[in-house]
């Protein structure tokens, strides 16, 4: 008689089934699509093959191409087809690693003599879709590592032998599709019928295990998808986002450069994008001083000591810039990775009773870390960023409230920069594993309930996870959608209970006693190197018009007209309108050509007949003619556009 | 027959003088009164003694208490005269150096197993001027060294042997006045009564020669003075200065403050503070866009081989805080001292034309330089500070009117934050050194004759001094004399052939051919830190009413009036005005005085009759009562105030 267990569902739902009944059996069961559809199944928190037999009682989900560890599974499965195509044409060839990666997937491969070149890519996508077409099922085989090490010392395989050496006998698997067998440890996808698209993205050289006194191998990226139509979308998103890409519109609108010299990482802001960060900081400024936040300004180094009192020093003192020695007197000194610790010591420069808190000490403070080169990209990964911070040390019976009030002021600069998509994530502890968080209960209890209510009165799109909050406070994180799709993790807000503690924070209060003030750590943007490069991209580098360093060009017809350019620069400037003449010996219409590549909002002709009539003829970026203005219309119809769009934003924000 | 000898004054005029007439001869063959105030005389150069026989034909300039030098001799002759009173009260002490310094002298003194007490001082004071009124000649011996350690060796004073081993047989002079006998170079005044007024300011411990490993030694301050008035005058203005110190006032009006932990030398600006540099930084912003400054940003590191390209390194390397290291790939990076060279390789990321010249590069920058722990004092010197530097790349033909463009902007700087009186040096090139400066003749000619232009065109007070220009090259510095009469130097001007030659900055010119830019550095503050020193001790905290960060108080008369407050103070921070409400359970006339000390420019005070009016009661600091005010009449003549004084400064610029 066959033995039933119980599945529960992940909406709560139970079923009985038969002991050894699979993920996609389970599938099936529910609805045929569901079971073509099966990548994967996460069985009592693990993912498994779909096809693994389940023996026990368990919580099973099943994971699609909507699930990110479904996906995973699919380009793990697809690093395999892609080895299995590559061992079809090239025999005798030896495999490294083949890992998904955030987009797709890639196997390290040594071709012994011959190189790889790019133009035999589209052969093997050919090999890999024909393969895909055989339906081949990955099959999962338990094997000992003395047969593990004897499959691979007969294939010859240095390198899987090398990773065997790492393994414990009794919890090694190969998995096997068609004829290609790999040492792995799954999951995979029922079989490679899955999938129907291949793109091999590029091929670069990777030292094996990262060691560069190993050999380089071959490392060829891929990226696959269960439908034609997705790889298109897919293709035509790459396509977008090369041209948005904020590094090549930040070259072409002057906004920022590098210099191997000063270091790479390290960016240059050049006029325009200085005055970009500038009109970013300075309305970040204005709403933080509605809000009732005090500027501060700390130096970008700190005594070691500092780092060593808030725990900094010890956790990434290694990994980071090393310290900073003097040539006398034997100090050492950091550079500030955070602005926390100075702002606490500005906390602690006099007493403070509780009639004084909320204090909201807030600084656009630039910061240094270290990254290794590789790792760098433009704006978004760099060595030096200046993070719009501010810390709140309040009672705590004020964190709900100023949880709200940083809600509205994330909010609000999402609006006024033109990201409408946003989705929260609330992190709170691991009920399962309550030490490792440091902080009393009742302190984690309010503050949790407090980020829960301050969301919901907020009426924001929340995902709760346990157990992802830090050891010192739960936190609440953004979550952008940009105008690709694209996910970005923007503005966090931090509940901390430990710099308090490491630097005896205090305040009196009503009882006349010490008290410690919990500390809340927030910055909208986070980073603004980072926050300016999606912003770029975003936008695609057409910026909101208060935003935009160049609003306007004036395009004189001729040489002629130029001195009655300059009048009309002059009066915008005072009107705080900024741009520039292009005065340059050209034809009108290759100055609208450049000044449209240029993103500029506003192009202003001017030629006889304007001056004649003291007018402007006004063209918008992308648009075309919009007949003529005199200065004075122009400047009122300018700042009716840009006080529209901050006050929409205001608005929203009640 | 006695010979004669020719003596060349100072005006050019040249006298005979019988061979071995000294300058105190020379001075009462010119008038009585200038006899009884020399106090040496300089020879040749060299300053001698002013009873120190000529031998020979000289260029001679009598020194008084007017000149440096003159004061220094008057404070070394007080430093002996210090000893002889200290040995008279104290015999068999031994002793160290005993030097003039910037106001005054110190002697070091092993007093043996005796301690002196601060109590004693008075004592010596009046030993010292008993001794001044002796008006014992100080005589100068030549002695050899065999008798010199003789001397030395019976007195027992291992101080003045370690000294002695130093020196060279043949050029020790002893000094004897009264019956005080000291190893000492010179030169003296004539005699002890001159000396008419003394005052010991200080006892502090010192190691001798510095050595932390050697004896400490009693150190003792003074500083005496040619009449009693001016010890007076001194005293006076002493105590005036005690009242100004910014770090007291900086501490009383809550703007800076220093914490041990985050590092010595490092101011963390307070919320008051930060307002206050904003408020400078915003000022002198506008100030440079008016003139064709373009800000940009730059990282507060450098690769180390930036350095080496500009020569900071290898100038300053050892002496300034130490190179970072990175925990992979050993990068090395450094603070920056200094802007110039990453203005530099923003200059050099694309090509310029002549046309686009001058590039005026603006950037409040801050900066890391290491002094020692003992040298730092308040903001005047610190180990980071905010630089308003710019970088102007200009040609060789547009050196000229750029000067008169810098300087235009630093006269409207000082004249709208008060300082109205200041001179401006021109640093020249040594005539008879050539060979130690780069760049060419030319434009050294070039560039040294459009400083001078520029100067004169401008109708500046100007001192020109051959031998200071840097060696890259020459340049214009202000002096401004504060409140007090006290000097400090603001506002530097600089031309640089240096670093264009280093950087290999190029433009194309008319001819199509690369040539190299000049460039200038300038700072009108210099630092932002010291400026805002220099500022606070000479308003004494009276900041201009543009630039207060705490502009008003509103003094509401009891609780029930606090919503009004509230009601008011949003109206003016509308306006742009700052200040806060007093809304503690005081007595109004305590609210005034506390506002009176924090030197708030206005108290708004209201109460039930302001309240049914819509009215403030409108108090001015260190004015008292102005009368009733609506809000709006308030506004209007609060802005009025400002912007007179920021037009009246712009006026006096054209």
């Amino acid at each position: 008689m066959s033995q039933q267990i119980k599945i529960t569902l992940p909406d709560g739902s139970e079923r009985m089934y038969e002991k050894g009944t699979s993920g996609l059996q389970i599938a099936a069961s529910i609805s045929e699509g569901l079971a073509r559809n099966v990548l994967a199944a996460k069985v009592n928190g693990q993912v498994w093959d779909a096809t693994r037999p389940i023996q026990e009682d368990a919580s099973v989900q099943l994971l699609t191409w909507n699930d990110g560890e479904g996906k995973n599974t699919f380009w793990h499965s697809s690093a395999h087809l892609l080895a299995e195509a590559l061992e079809a044409l090239h025999p005798g060839i030896k495999f490294g690693i083949g890992p998904p990666i955030e987009t797709g997937f890639y196997y390290d491969v040594d071709f012994g003599d011959k190189t790889l070149d790019g133009s035999e890519l589209e052969a093997i996508e050919k090999k890999m879709v024909e393969l895909a077409r055989e339906k081949n099922e990955y099959i999962r085989k338990d094997i000992s590592k003395k047969e593990a090490i004897a499959y691979f010392q007969e294939k010859g395989d240095e390198y899987k032998l090398d990773l065997l050496e790492g393994l414990e006998d009794g919890s090694i698997t190969f998995y096997q599709q068609g004829n290609f067998v790999d040492l792995c440890r799954g999951p995979h996808i029922p079989n490679t019928g899955f999938i129907k698209a291949v793109k091999l993205t590029n091929i670069a050289g990777a030292y094996w295990r990262g060691d560069e006194k190993r050999k380089m191998l071959t490392r060829i990226y891929g990226v696959t998808f269960p439908k034609a139509k997705e790889l298109q979308d897919y293709l035509t998103l790459l396509e977008e986002a090369k041209k948005r890409d904020h590094r090549k519109i930040g070259r072409e609108l002057e906004l920022f450069t590098f210099s191997e010299k000063v270091g790479m990482g390290l960016p240059l802001w050049l006029p325009k994008g200085t005055l970009l960060r500038e009109r970013l900081i300075n309305f970040m400024k204005k709403a933080q001083d509605k809000s009732g936040y005090q500027q501060v300004t700390t130096p970008h180094i700190g005594h070691k000591v500092l780092y060593e009192t808030s725990g900094h020093y010890e956790k990434y003192g290694k990994d980071s810039f090393q310290p900073i020695a003097t040539p006398h007197e034997g100090e050492e000194f950091l550079l500030k990775p955070m602005n926390c610790p100075h702002h606490c010591e500005i906390y602690k420069h006099k007493p403070h009773s509780y009639k004084e808190l909320p204090i909201r000490y807030a600084e656009f403070g630039t910061v240094y870390r270290y990254e290794q080169s590789g790792e760098l990209h433009g704006l978004t990964r760099v060595r030096g960023f200046t993070q719009d911070d501010a810390h709140i040390f309040c009672r705590p019976d004020q964190v709900k409230d100023e949880f709200i009030k940083v809600i509205d002021l994330v909010l609000y600069v999402f609006r006024a920069l033109g990201f409408e998509n946003y989705t929260a994530q609330i992190s709170l502890r691991d009920p399962e594993n309550p030490s490792k968080y440091i902080g009393g209960d009742e302190a984690w209890n309010k503050a949790e309930s407090a980020i829960i209510e301050a969301a919901a009165e907020k009426g924001l799109e929340t995902v709760t996870e346990l157990g992802e909050a830090a050891f010192y406070g739960p936190k609440l994180d953004f979550m952008v959608k940009d105008a690709l799709g694209r996910k970005w993790q923007l503005g966090t807000i931090q509940v901390d209970y430990q710099l308090p503690e490491r630097f005896q924070l205090e305040y009196i209060g009503s009882d006349n006693q010490k008290h410690r003030p919990v500390m809340i750590h927030r910055a909208p943007f986070g980073s603004l190197e980072r926050f300016v490069a999606v912003l770029i991209e975003h936008c695609a580098g057409n910026f909101p018009l208060w935003l935009a360093p160049e609003q306007i060009n004036i395009l004189p017809i001729s040489e002629k007209f130029v001195d009655y350019a300059e009048e009309i620069k002059s009066i915008l400037e005072d009107a705080g309108i900024t741009g520039s003449i292009d005065n340059r010996d050209e034809k009108i219409g290759r100055k609208i050509r450049d000044s449209e590549v240029k993103k500029v909002p506003f192009m202003l002709i001017v030629g006889e007949k304007e001056q004649e009539e003291r007018k402007l003829s006004v063209r918008k970026h992308g648009q075309g003619d919009l007949g003529n203005y005199s200065p004075e219309e122009f400047i009122a119809y300018f700042q009716g556009i840009i006080s529209d769009s901050l006050n929409q934003s205001s608005a929203a924000n009640n």
